[in-house]
């Protein structure tokens, strides 16, 4: 095989891998969503004792075949970029590497319980695929909104922590072992348990007193849910006016490029934004 | 019967079943939006058991009028359309046949549980005839704004599964059988469970870093809801804004009082506040 | 006596118990709200078996005191306003005949276990003296936008309630009687229950597709709480927007006529708007 | 040591301990940070009793220690006040105390569990450390926007509290005693469970017509979370859009005045704008 019919293969692999806008990388990417769906219902249905017994085989055999599918996209990943060492340190290399050898190591050390739901990182990978981010909208309103009100919802955290370990020490000393306030921490459990209106009810107060406490714990958790969710409505509606003036025409589409990996280029885009390398060599 | 008349008998019987203006129309879609409610309630009684039992005999008569009721309807329907076709493969034609035809195959093949709560079908029909959409106002600002939102909350939803996926298994690995995290899906479903604040309590985590997890999972799903909150409030408000032009009611009007010249009286006040005297001679 | 003084008397009483603008008026209304409060903790406190048998005696005497009371301020009103007849069957004059009357029917009939409960009605008259709409704003803004999303709100509910009427019926064909699903009833209450995230677990699904289906239902019931959230919050910021070029200062007096007990009279009015009875004789 | 020497040092020790900007009072804070999050771990771990039987001496130990640091700040902090009974009557000067003294006071009386407790009041401690309110922005529009619909969301609150009185007290008279409705108290602390969607499932309905009243406090708990979310929204967004215009540029810094313990100096200031004592002295 000649070099230029080599790298000609290679700019065609990458091109299938990176890019949706192609039918074949359209077709690529809906095979490997749907590979990933699948190979996620088998480590839950693998989880069910009565299921693993009745078809350990069949499990065991979809899972080679979809790790095997998984090494060859890898190692496909690997050839065709042209900085390996970049994408192996990703964030997504990372994922895809964690999420395909479990299967490997079950060979030497034995099928151990932990490692195989390691492969239930395989649901991170569909973010690639789906490229989500794009459908929050071109102007990203929710994004700016959620992070314009990051250092005030953590605040807020903070605060319902810090009400949720005094009023919990508080109902630790009114409520006796019986109702299950058995420490501290399982009193500040119980005490989140009801300020985010959850309520297992496996905690529960028992002396009226107790009950009383409980009623402002709630009508608190009650009132004070209403303080994130005016924080995202008031941001994110500031944010949908500030975005009404600007242009908004231009769209970045999901191609990467084949030498830094970089991505949302311009459509039309005809050079790489980041390193100036051609993008459709 | 003539031609003409047997055409006037037809154009009647259609406006009185698909109009609600005419005094007959009216009457006609009340005796339906009964009879529909009144249906409903005897498939539910008809699945208490010990009611069941008692008065099986009035439940069965009752369920055969209403039967025999809705088929007349459906036949009435089928002959004033024009075009019977249209109307058999529309939603609420298939709507009206499935909630009309259990009680009939109950005579063949005896009565099916699962075909009984069909009939549980007939609950959709009262949305045409409230035309419910009609009282969301003229400009539809509720559904323009959910239609506005719905990428946004479907890729928020998306996003709430996957972190329920992935934390489930994290419970599972953490948690044992013990405390009814047997399986990863089940993990998934009391993820699912917390993070919307349900918080049934059939599965609770046991151990003190498990409910480390959970009191995590509760604070996400705590302050997770205000984003779909934030999103239609937002929406919604823009929508409002665009469909301006409603007047805004106003509590002291502008007339003056023949008598004292008095002005800003209340709406509907009948006397002047400063003299007494009748404010409309 | 003669007339004149009479009537002086009674305007004197009128002023006391309908108008808390003076000193003497002011100590009525708070005697009432002190006197309603002990009432109401009583009949709390009396409802307590391990309480009730010990304290019998104090318990039954402190209820013929306040009941004595309240029957004085019942004639007292009854006297004090022109059109007794209008009184008794204004809202109030019902709700104090109501809450005043149960013991005395127990001289006759014994303790009737459901009059008792009766008397906890006394706690709507605390929105009298508090006229607690006043402290809403001046312009009612909260009331107003409340008012404004009626019809929105009503849909809203009238549309959980059938999703929760057609997804309880699914429920109760998927789970058996085992998990709690006994009727189609039972179901839609446990529809409810999920729906709103209360979550009692009481009725919980134990079949994995019951899990997958209830999953669903928490889902839905996490992201339509958006809705009426949305709604209360852009109608009550229109509202806001709407009464800030308003004249808002003209008041609205907690004083009420003597004649045909309308109240929210104009700041400094002299004359009832509604009857033109002078307001201060 | 000569005075001038003294005071030198004493002015040393309060830029310490009362000033956050210079690099020797950064590490002092971060110092008494950790200190205080180990002390509560502390306190939290020995509440646990396996944990406490196991390492009881270790515990001991550490709680000594820390004691001990708590006390050296204490002092620290009374000599370098120019009014220490302000100091000891302030907020913090009484927290410090509580949190202090709990050790002391076992070592006559020995362990008692709810003086043990008192020692979570440490957590209090934080907020002076880190300056929280400094991070919700130099407007302060959260807060402003809790401050403004304050009363709103009293009146809120008072109306949730009087519907769950009400409620509560028809749950009593339709539900029996097997259900958990044994008093009007108990079943009031039910309908705040139920109404703020918390759910336990301690106590939950179990005849038809109350799982019937019930669906109605859960579906009107669903729907009145709305009311002090929107409030908040609306008010937050007000707050927003008022503090456009304003000058946010001047920020206050975290330094305390050595005579007055006022705080949130302009940033410059040289002198205090309370007492007009000289800040850095």
């Amino acid at each position: 095989m000649d070099k230029p019919k080599k790298r000609y293969w290679k700019a065609r692999l990458h091109e299938i891998i990176y890019e949706a806008d192609t039918p074949v990388g359209k077709l690529f990417d809906i095979i490997l969503l749907v590979t990933i769906i699948a190979s996620i219902i088998l480590v839950m249905l693998e989880s069910v004792k009565t299921f693993d017994t009745k078809y350990h085989d069949f499990l065991n055999i979809s899972e080679w075949v979809i790790t095997i599918l998984f090494t060859l996209e890898y190692i496909a990943r690997l050839i065709t970029v042209k900085k390996p060492y970049k994408y192996v340190t990703s964030f997504y290399g990372i994922i895809d590497l964690l999420s395909t050898i479990p299967k490997y190591i079950s060979l030497v050390f034995g099928g151990i319980h932990a490692l195989a739901a390691l492969r239930a990182l395989r649901l991170l990978r569909i973010f690639r695929i789906l490229k989500l981010v794009r459908y929050l909208g071109a102007s990203n309103t929710l994004l700016k909104a959620l992070k314009a009100s990051r250092v005030k919802i953590s605040v807020f955290l903070f605060t319902v922590i810090i009400i949720a370990i005094i009023l919990g020490t508080i109902m630790y000393l009114i409520e006796g072992d019986e109702a299950g306030f058995t420490s501290i921490p399982a009193s500040v459990y119980w005490c989140i348990v009801t300020l985010t209106t959850v309520g297992y009810g496996d905690i529960s107060p028992a002396t009226p007193f107790g009950q009383f406490i409980a009623s402002i714990v709630m009508i608190l958790g009650y009132g004070i849910i209403a303080v994130p969710t005016g924080i995202v409505s008031a941001e994110y509606a500031t944010q949908t006016r500030a975005s009404k003036g600007k242009d908004e025409n231009v769209q970045l589409n999901s191609q990467s490029c084949s030498n830094c990996l970089s991505e949302k280029h311009r459509d039309g885009a005809e050079f790489c934004y980041n390193c100036g390398e051609k993008l459709h060599p």
